[in-house]
């Protein structure tokens, strides 16, 4: 059984790039969000902006990122970012992300995400909730 | 009778500029919000984030803005943004910026924002509202 | 004679979006960049990273830029972006964005930029060459 | 002995604030990247820009980033932003990076970064270079 994958392709903008003329850093973790929102609307059949009104969340809130450079990323480059949950855990998951430049590894990133409604108790705090099975099941590739 | 103008010194970030070693337009409409909204807090003693609700509005969306770019600024530059209202209307008004490096003027823009509050009606839209003559009045200079 | 108009269709991203849920104004500014770099490459048949190269100019810098504000463009949204230039000058022309929204036009912008090279007296400098009459050319639709 | 310590304040801005009305995670990223430049001028008493030429570098590109999100930040939140070399090694370092939000942990950064030279056998590529053990000695606290 394998993971349900999505893929992006898109040129990197100039607006992207720093003087050092490679893709700042902090632009990738803007491409790692765009990966999970697209993966999730793959999976869950569901718009992004309706998802937490689908499945009764506020959203899915980040709590730990990261990512390796392994190479550039330059102005014209065209990327593929590809996304896939690697972990489902009771509350929280894991999200893979790779983006290939020219065919070879580029960026390698993880977020881990929390499936979260607001806190009954106090409408300020948020709470992680179990992840239903069925949604476990719809990011396992048919 | 003279303008209130607020002023922000900061410097030119690594992360705002391009592979051409300047400012990236688009991060000088950011620096123009930021002009705005300390303007607004100097001239009414509200901290931005509680302007709103102090004044019964949704907030002080933009409909028009532009900049001349006549210098440019470059990463590590020091640079002044002073802002302030050079015209108020019945329920609009215009902010005028200007950045200044090295004592040179760099870029001058100018916002076009409504003093606007949810339509009674339709609260998915929203309605200019006359701008109390109390608020005018704060923006001139003591 | 009409002018060739270029095409960007693509989905608004949370990134790109502010606390009133709306796309934040500067993001537009990227999409215009977004648009004259697509409509250089549809009209002159070249690369964006190689355009300075191949017209041996430094870039296409911008001296003037405005966007009007006319609905939000929100989450999810997919919208189209079409650029095309309006006017071509001795050394500087204007390119006119539209983003639409659902069919209907969410902002209006407008870049003014030059055809510039470096000064060969002061390297540091740059200065508007005049725009080559078959560059013009091809930017006429067929 | 301890280390060098830089220090950051400033104000959460609307534009780096998402639907949610918090932070949106890549602009920590911004962050962590100011708080590096100024921890870096600070020991080596050298403006950001002149850094690559004043120790015959060509910067300190990032290979590796990620940040915990314990608790968010807000728009109009005033922000404690510390960075300092966390470890020194041959050729690369780690700064680690913490963002105080009224007086709590909010987020904890991490960045390994080279201190790297083009390589003269092919300008195109990079390499480490060993860190001079003056520049060492500069990020211990007096």
């Amino acid at each position: 059984m394998t993971n349900l994958v999505s893929r992006r392709q898109f040129t990197i903008e100039w607006a992207h790039c720093d003087p050092a003329g490679i893709v700042f850093n902090s632009r990738f973790f803007e491409y790692f969000d765009w990966g999970t929102w697209t993966l999730f609307e793959a999976a869950l059949g569901v718009k992004p902006p309706d998802l937490a009104a689908a499945f009764g969340i506020m959203g899915l809130p980040l709590v730990d990122a990261s990512a390796r450079f392994v190479a550039p990323a330059r102005f014209g480059d065209v990327v593929e970012l590809t996304s896939q949950v690697s972990e489902f855990r009771r509350s929280s998951f894991e999200v893979a992300h790779q983006l290939m430049v020219r065919g070879a590894l580029a960026v390698e990133g993880r977020e881990t995400r929390v499936w979260a409604a607001r806190d009954p108790a106090d409408p300020l705090k948020i709470k992680g909730q179990v992840i239903p099975p069925d949604v476990v099941k719809r990011f396992q590739a048919p």
